[in-house]
């Protein structure tokens, strides 16, 4: 019986430990064998499928995440002080803006769609022509491009330096006294790479709950594979991880001149490459390519299946596949809103205005 | 020894209950009295004092109050897609946009610097000149200024109604088939009345907490006091509850074309007297006055010692007042990013360009 008491107590104590704030002056008996819950079924994954689930984020420093989840939020690094990488990437709207294209500084108009922030650290490479070999590396670009957050990294720099509460907590992150764009885009990219969004019902399906999906749903996968839609949106992402020729089949008419990735390699081989979207959470990050041409799924899955694969989907299989794609939302992203720290009397002022 | 175990198991069995989430197959019997805790220390609150402390928001209706957030978050409800309520009154930085004058539709600029959302149904009336009785009214201003949203009620109330989840979420709330600008604005302000921010380190010492602002602090607010200044920045959110003139003392001098009350109650007597503005948070909501014309706290206290009371302060006298309207700053609202529900194929788009 003491040794009973002995184990009972070290396991409540090992609880203890992991239970932080409010213990409670409360008595109680040791505790008396309970019946155990009962077992869940064993579920057989699938297998040999070109799609594979998304994993829930290991996160290796929380606060760098923290801190970029500020960053990302703050209008700050902007020259008008009014727009941040969450404008045009807004994680109440699956990580997209859902425009055709941005509004950039002084409502520039962006010259192509932007692409989600979810799931985005399983991508290739970031934008849609890959010029960016990384979270890092993009996190910077719109910082400095005149057409979207229209500041410079220096004057970024700046503003944080001159912001207490940023200056202590990069220092509690990075171990050193000063801001550099090197730790902003590290941090930003860090919060970012937590933004995956597992448990869609089509990866429950996946892992092998057959109910987790409809017999419609199932059949517009089986339709997605069957068509070759998989050649191109595969792996975890659905996309993502390869550029493809934006009307492989028959020419896609546009008027945007994005040449894709050609503008990068130089190589005219890769005109019209464009990265291949993910599709995870695609109902929600509408509308569609890059140049925004289809503002609905269906009318996106009518035409991939018209120029990429030379195929005309009947209603019922276009619908189909369409609730597939519908199965393929997960978890959002789930935080309190992030608190900025305020200005100080020495922060430059933003500059919405003028010149 | 069987004792000091059982004083253990009893304890962390204790804990375990106050450890929400992984419930452990454990049996107790009911809880032995324990000695009870240390009391704490009676406080005695401060009396007589101008200011009151802020109580935590009272929530009637939780359904409404989370529809209100997501549509105070959505930025469907402005022409262009991309502004929201949360754009110019930004609950990451005080609920305000922290700059002089507010962006609004392609960018235009605003008339009049953004007043806080926070603590805002305290106000006697909305906006700067009170034209709008309460939050209700005023949520529906923003929306249809060309200026601002850029849209109209009837446009936005069509966009929501093409959302089918805000349709089951307006019946749920609402217990009606069809969305109005009157349900929208009703749950706008629903939410808004939640954004209160109690716990400031001054609320706590009018609690009785003699230890919760400094000497320098409370001799800022004896100052504040004695100067006259608690005559209009005065109650529960120190202002907001009357109308002045800006330049009572001697007349303040700006390029602001705002003449203030006097737009709204055509009488020449309410010329640039203005709502008096909170000055809880304060240290979060810069820049100062209806023309932003301080752009730190320093400043606005400097000239509103000049122009409404006619005195200079001390480099120390201002520090000490600047540094008790920090102690000001509450408990800001902590809430998880709403998550909005997608567009319907039918949703009508958004015009950011164009006309």
């Amino acid at each position: 019986m003491k040794t009973h008491f002995l184990v009972v107590a070290l396991l409540a104590a090992g609880t203890l430990s992991s239970c932080a704030k409010k213990p409670q002056p409360e008595a109680a008996t040791p505790p008396a064998p309970v019946a155990a819950p009962p077992a869940a079924p064993v579920l057989q994954p699938k297998t040999g499928e070109p799609v594979a689930p998304v994993e829930a984020p290991k996160v290796a420093d929380q606060a760098m995440v923290e801190l970029g989840k500020k960053l990302f939020f703050d209008p700050r690094l902007s020259k008008s002080g009014f727009i941040s990488c969450n404008s045009c990437h807004n994680l109440s709207m699956g990580g997209s803006d859902n425009l055709k294209s941005s509004i950039g500084h002084k409502w520039k108009q962006g010259p192509i769609n932007s692409p989600t922030v979810l799931n985005s650290s399983m991508n290739l490479a970031q934008f849609w022509d890959g010029r960016a070999k990384d979270l890092k590396e993009q996190a910077g670009g719109p910082i400095a491009n005149p057409g979207e957050m229209g500041f410079t990294h220096d004057l970024a720099v700046t503003v944080l330096q001159s912001i207490p509460a940023y200056v202590d907590e990069f220092k509690k992150v990075f171990q050193a006294d000063t801001i550099d764009i090197d730790k902003v885009t590290t941090a930003i990219a860090a919060f970012e790479e937590t933004l995956v969004t597992p448990n869609a019902r089509f990866d429950k399906w996946l892992r092998g709950d057959d109910a987790a999906i409809t017999k419609e749903e199932l059949a517009g996968y089986e339709l997605f594979k069957s068509s070759g839609c998989t050649a191109c949106h595969n792996g975890v992402a659905l996309g993502g991880n390869s550029f493809q020729k934006m009307g492989a089949v028959e020419p896609y008419k546009t008027k945007n001149p994005a040449s894709g990735r050609s503008a990068v390699t130089k190589d005219d081989a890769d005109r019209f490459k464009f990265k291949v979207p993910t599709l995870r959470n695609v109902e929600l990050t509408y509308p569609y390519f890059h140049d925004a041409g289809a503002a609905t799924l269906s009318k996106a899955v009518e035409v991939m299946g018209q120029i990429q694969l030379g195929k005309t989907f009947t209603v019922e299989e276009n619908a189909n596949i369409v609730a597939f794609l519908k199965s393929l939302t997960g978890d959002q992203p789930k935080f309190e809103l992030p608190q900025l720290p305020p200005s100080s009397d020495t922060t430059p002022l933003p500059q919405p205005f003028g010149k």
